[in-house]
């Protein structure tokens, strides 16, 4: 596949990614939204099955829609290298554009919230309890979670009964309660980015959107769900070859 | 397929999405309802389960219960033009049938509410900041999404391994965890319609039902619901048919 | 299949899913369980899930675990009339017994309750507002969704690019989402039974069970939970008789 | 399959399934972590989805990552005896990992938290009601559901009409939602163990780990979640052997 057609499915698939994980944390956080105050499950379900939506819109180019899965899969064997600059470009324009868009679906809401100057967290990401090291250990574990399973999700294979059994048969609701699993027990701490493209996109649109009395997009922990990812992944990826798969 | 089959399913399938989907809405509102206070998780997941049960009853007309859904797929070339009548037709029948009924199973906890003035909600969307304009943006992206997915989740394919990898599996279950993604991220700011007879059925219920103490239909905003899907899901078919699927 | 078999399969299956169906209603309404509070998506997931539990245990016999769910296939054709005996035996039986388990599971936190009058709820289904006509309406319209879907649902078939299409392959998941809508949206009214044995067998395990500081069993009441989804399973029996299928 | 595989999988998958399922509980309790409140239902879904993610790491090994589900396909005949040991080891292995895994996810929400010495519920289980009989009974109970169903859930059949039916195209979704079936139902009196690694694991890992503040492992309830998973699971194998399968 091209460096277009990736482009295009992975811009797409992010996007649609973006689009509604920032959508829900807008609704869960905005007080003019129905979904205000509607807790970390409707946030954990939003964002998994976001993965669903926006990776099965994605699947002609794998649906990897976040360049720590892109990475993974290179160092795994299962995408070539040189196509890896196209699905990481893709993947940060994608996730520029989801959080535009997602701030036009709530853009009235935007401007009615009562404290504006807080509205990072609906974009991006950002710890409860602020230590660089330990905040980047846990991207690492949770990322490690998320391309470990992806690796190894066994496909269809036949029973003694001739019955057809493994995860391949849920096509994206696999990956989508994978993600809902990383984000009800390991999202606590620094509210899982497990994607760079995830953060990092929606951090620039915060930074440059006429948002009404917003806040400061915090520059200084921008690094830690960019890196964090990359080496939970890297790590995963060694893992897998190492496995007596 | 002929008008009076069209006709039967897809009346069918949208009676019961649009009976179980004010349903939830009614438990969720109503003081004397059990699921008083439920939250919009239950909101979510009570529509996204309500298209799932909906849409397999409808099954033999291709599950569309939704005039945008049908749009999507005429401009898409997968529903022939001279069968959208039959098909939006009954769509509206049904949604009007359905809402009746779901005051039929809520007919004692609406005698019995005590703010019967605000149950239009209960019945159609509207906004929670009245800005037709940005409204209706919100009203296109949402079906915008719903339609994408629809039109492009992937069918069962092969992997290398012989395992079958894909969302066809999911039957409509996948349809139901789009619509939870979408009622959960992007239903914030109008209640997501995504679905001209979702709105327009139940709202000319609530004009004519006699439900003691009810407000106003407000048809003011009923345009919106309607020309929001539309505008939606045209932009989406016409998307998929410029995709280099 | 003889009645033995029928028997053992229908009890089994129909205890799984009361102990699971009571259990997930105590939990939430002793003060003294882990679950206390958890709201009406847990009890809809709960008692969903209780279904997918229950049916996957009682496979063998079809996994009816419900009288309404054995009358509406025995009048569509799919169960022979002289199946049903041993069906509606085992199935009120085995909700006895279920029922029984749960008291055993929280034996301590019934004890240790703080409203021990109140817990009939727990057992059995009642209506918020009493009315028996429109309480029975409730349940025949929501039985015969339960059973419209049972009867409507695809099996696989292949769509024009060779993919499987269909909830077939949802296995009993595609029920538990059945039930979980059912309960989300029309439970609010009456607690939906749509399970004469679901309401009856735990009503007996209430009255004859020592639970200390126990209630009325409300006998006045237990007709509806059995009329009402007996008729609502005919209906829609008949009505699946009559669609062009 | 080797001891040094079975090793190998069973716990990398344990060591998952408990870093999940102890992240979800630090999650829900530790004031400084983003899902603090966030209820059962949240926990529920949380070890549900664990074992999900648990499982499918290690399908290689037949995803039990539990000695009581070893012990029942060991009885049951699906499981050589002498493979017992292997998984046995992994398994209580993996489960320390992956509670020190969870406590580096949450360690500066541990040194902030509140309640230091209220934190063994986040690793192990306890009783709301201390009575070692009852308690193990409600433990036997659960563990009984969790086995019979991997035991009888049905592979994929053919319908009269080609459809594919049963839970085997769940893949591990199907345990997943079982496991969410038993904590929204069952978990309530003891917090349901079901699976002695997942208790006796992090219950080390709590003595030996320099946790902030933290109070005792409470050695005295330890046996419980030992004991009654192997006999629920025990009393399963052998109903399943007297069924008419």
């Amino acid at each position: 596949m091209g460096f277009a057609d990736i482009f295009v499915w992975e811009m797409l698939g992010t996007a649609t990614l973006i689009l509604l994980g920032v959508g829900v944390v807008a609704n869960v956080n905005l007080n003019k939204a129905l979904g205000f105050g509607g807790g970390w499950l409707l946030v954990a379900f939003g964002w998994g099955f976001a993965v669903f939506v926006g990776a099965s819109v994605a699947d002609a180019s794998g649906g990897h829609i976040n360049p720590a899965v892109t990475l993974g899969q290179a160092i795994a064997g299962n995408t070539p290298w040189d196509a890896v600059p196209a699905y990481w470009i893709a993947q940060f324009v994608g996730a520029f554009i989801g959080a535009v868009l997602a701030w036009v679906v709530y853009k009235l809401q935007f401007d009615a919230h009562d404290k504006p100057q807080d509205t990072l967290g609906i974009f991006s990401t950002g710890p409860t309890v602020d230590n660089k090291l330990w905040n980047t250990a846990t991207e690492v574990i949770a990322t490690y979670i998320l391309l470990i399973w992806i690796l190894l999700s066994p496909g269809a294979s036949e029973g003694p009964d001739g019955s057809v059994f493994g995860n391949a048969a849920l096509g994206y609701a696999g990956v989508a309660f994978l993600v809902v699993a990383i984000g009800a027990s390991l999202g606590g701490p620094t509210g899982y980015a497990i994607n760079p493209a995830r953060d990092l996109g929606p951090r620039i649109a915060y930074a440059v959107l006429p948002i009404k009395g917003k806040g400061t997009p915090n520059w200084q922990y921008a690094w830690v769900p960019i890196v964090g990812p990359l080496i939970g992944a890297a790590l995963a990826a060694l893992t897998y070859l190492a496995l007596p798969v």
